[in-house]
């Protein structure tokens, strides 16, 4: 997965705020009239509020209390699941990580509990029948990113007590990415077993063990379950969802993505084809960085924003009515000028700004370059014509696009200019996914929202990529991140996770977010 | 300078061979037609051709049986200069070996010797008053590259001799790249002084020790004696100009060069200022990596071999009468396959060979990205939209274009393109230079050679660079470097220099080089 939490974080901070969008920025002038990329219409002034959602009204006092007297031990459980590292990228604890969940899963009572063998690290797999009609999938990863211990307050890996400012902490690799929001699922779980005698829903958790990787082995898990899988009723994936201000974002959906490189080389159309020769040579040889250079400057009009493969824009699926409303309803809290300030932009492109930026950005297609290199490129001169050069370019596709037909197009194109020689290689890529609103899963989480705090916004996509079309497409099922609580430093030193919010606080504790899923599993159930 | 020694001696291995031309290779037929180039014709079928240069006839047997006895000292005293280290890009040992310089022509008897204070590190004067009509000049380096003493065979500070497939050697940094030959000069010189009691013609030389990081202050050696330098009648550099089959290769002008770097960061015009962003905010923030491509794309013709910028082609002489010569002269050795060979070329640009090429190269201006650099260029994956990317780039220009003009041709192309936020930074630039083969250093040279050995091949102008322009237009001197001899390995590991070659070699031994300056000094005070 591509910086996904990441993106929900920076995402989640910035919808706190609902002022009205500053005039636009001029529009540089001196690029030439670009070619036109598609433009969606907004045509219903509908608009979606959470707000309209009634509140959960359920009440389940038995197990709240349990929860209540149980939080010592409930924040002992998370300790302990950050207490053992598993760092995927370095295989640091990784099947012992996995063999922890599997336990656990058997501790609570999973008729079913198993590692599930990989070509990387395992996944496992839990199974609770608790009888009942509604089947609840749960997405889990158990894996880590790496840490730099010398730079954090408190080491990662002790999962100490902390005081942050927003209230106590803990502070580990994994606190909100994404043991600790985990862990407090099956703290709820265990808290309506131990109250109750068993779950209100039946239950198929699949846990990965390489998100941070990019989950290149999770379909392999899928593939073992996915005839079971496809009779749940949706897929939750626990996060703490809440930012500083205690104000909580739902995202339906992501987009796809295709990361690829294209490398320019010396070969029978010209240039050096195995090392580097004296730069002096370039007046009659033939330069693959200019090669590259050219053939990336076909991709895209003159200001970089419009793409000039044929049918790139093609497949998108329009904004549904639904999608409409969701806009419309996001649109109140987009803030412009934060989000410019926020990425030191002096504007987005052609001077947008609100809604016709977030039909932009959930509806084109992107052709963005993500490093380019080649030659030397230390400090001072050196004098050589490279025999190579590469660029790392990524497509974030809007709902509807396929993958392996968007890179055909890239190559179709550079095949047609005559830059057959430029090689494309894919590294990694999946679809968009879309969950409705109008579903029960996204309808219970709203509920339960709104019954601990203020309506959440609702955004109908992000711009940002995650393969939850394993479970949108693949599956057919609706799904969504989904939790209360906050959380920071995902991807750098000193994560944390709030489990006891100062007072007054919007931000919900480790009882409370125990709680909200309790109330979750049982809206599900009804 | 500009890896001057690297394309020396590139280009004396290559001459060695006079294979007639292949056919030209087949030109890609991809790419659009180029728009045109200045064409230099060569109207005349005259060839200059060493060979009818008469030998240097003078003896000077009583130098040379010193040489031949004193030869075990003259290798000591290279090996002496090889054994101080003067790393001048770290700082090594750089003023003791000024200093060492400074002694050494205090104990030749030079009426003058003394340090030169630079911005940098310190140049070496010494002028030796013969009272003769005739002044030489001669340009010396007295630094070395940096050296990674694992690599090396016998320690690059320790001047061993060993054993080299064209026989024995003294092995260390600076033995060919530009001690040794240096050394051997100096030897010369001893010899002559110690047989005759004086030399034939006064000496000036500047030494400086900063050739290997661009001859920055090099200019500052020369303002202090500049009146003088000019009444000289000409520069020598000494050099090993053999290669392994013992031809040599005289080269009278080099291409002058702007090194510079063009970077594209967000700003006013769009894309994020002050740091990298989540690459999925590329489909609605402007690229600061695109703009980088798009704007350098509009520098070159679509086949990256023509300069679009308007002007970029004027200024050059045109080839002389006696460049026509010399060119067709050159073109009886120059041979495509062996060059393409050695580069693993298929092709030069426009499938040009032979004598066109030769032209091509020596009378246009080239444009080169030497490297590009922006966002992540590590290994897998990372979505970001960098905030800056950025080019190196070096022209060459033949003689008659001035670096300045160029450049900020270059920049005025740009802002008229609507990239005046692109930033242009020149790292260093100096024009070309030439030397006529009509004229007494060069004809002495010629003689000698043609003395010693097979006729030179005589090359009007090399498509690299060196800031020869100090003394061929700022001092108006013809200026030419020369020497007998063989050595390999500058800039690399295992730098050698041969001192006594295998039984029937046509490559000099030490004797003979420095017999060999003995009469260029003889034959121009004659």
């Amino acid at each position: 997965m591509f910086h996904r939490l990441t993106m929900f974080i920076v995402f989640a901070s910035l919808v706190a705020c609902a002022q009205e969008a500053p005039p636009p920025a001029a529009k540089v002038a001196n690029t030439a009239i670009a070619p036109e990329r598609p433009k969606y219409e907004i045509t219903t002034e509908a608009v979606f509020s959470a707000a309209d959602v009634p509140a959960y009204a359920g009440s389940h006092d038995a197990v709240y209390d349990y929860i209540d007297q149980h939080i010592e031990f409930h924040v002992a459980e998370l300790q302990r699941w950050l207490q053992q590292p598993s760092v995927s990228a370095q295989n640091i604890g990784v099947r012992d990580m996995a063999e922890l969940v599997r336990q656990d899963f058997v501790d609570l009572g999973f008729q079913e509990a198993e590692l599930v063998e990989t070509d990387g690290h395992p996944g496992v797999w839990g199974y609770y029948d608790a009888g009942a009609d509604k089947t609840l999938a749960v997405y889990m990863m158990y894996d880590v990113q790496p840490v730099d211990p010398e730079d954090w307050l408190s080491p990662p890996f002790e999962a100490n007590i902390v005081q942050h400012k927003a209230g106590k902490a803990i502070m580990a690799r994994g606190a909100t990415n994404q043991k600790g929001p985990q862990r407090a699922f099956l703290n709820a779980l265990q808290s309506i077993i131990a109250t109750e005698g068993k779950l209100p829903v039946n239950l198929m958790i699949t846990a990965e063990g390489e998100e941070e990787l990019g989950s290149p082995n999770y379909p392999q898990i899928v593939d073992q379950y996915e005839e079971r899988l496809k009779t749940a009723d949706g897929v939750l994936f626990p996060m703490s969802g809440q930012n500083l201000a205690g104000r909580t974002t739902l995202m339906l959906g992501v987009k796809g993505i295709v990361y690829f490189e294209a490398q320019a080389t010396g070969g029978d159309w010209g240039g050096p084809r195995s090392a580097e020769i004296h730069g002096s040579n370039k007046v009659i040889v033939d330069s693959p960085v200019w090669r590259l250079v050219k053939a990336l400057s076909t991709l895209v009009s003159e200001d970089g924003n419009t793409v000039l493969v044929p049918g790139f824009y093609d497949d998108v699926r329009p904004p549904t009515e639904e999608e409409q409303t969701l806009i419309n309803g996001l649109a109140t809290s987009w803030n412009d000028e934060l989000r410019l300030g926020l990425y030191d932009v002096d504007h987005w492109i052609d001077g947008m700004t609100g809604r016709d930026a977030i039909v932009e950005a959930i509806y084109t297609p992107s052709l963005n370059i993500d490093g380019i290199w080649g030659g030397y490129t230390g400090p001072g001169t050196k004098t050589i014509l490279p025999h190579t050069a590469t660029a790392k370019i990524d497509t974030r596709m809007p709902y509807g696009q396929d993958p392996d037909k968007q890179l055909a197009k890239i190559r179709a194109h550079l095949d047609a200019q005559g830059y057959n020689d430029i090689e494309l290689r894919m590294l990694g890529g999946y679809p968009a996914a879309q969950t409705s609103v109008d579903t029960d899963l996204v309808q219970s989480v709203i509920q339960v929202a709104n019954k601990y705090g203020e309506p959440p916004t609702v955004n109908p996509r992000i711009f940002g990529s995650a393969p939850f079309y394993q479970f949108t497409e693949r599956l057919g099922l609706p799904m969504l991140p989904a939790g209360l609580g906050h959380g920071g430093g995902a991807h750098a030193p000193n994560e944390y996770f709030i489990i006891e919010p100062n007072e007054g606080s919007d931000i919900a504790g480790l009882a409370e977010i125990e709680k909200a899923y309790v109330d979750v599993i049982y809206a599900l159930s009804e």
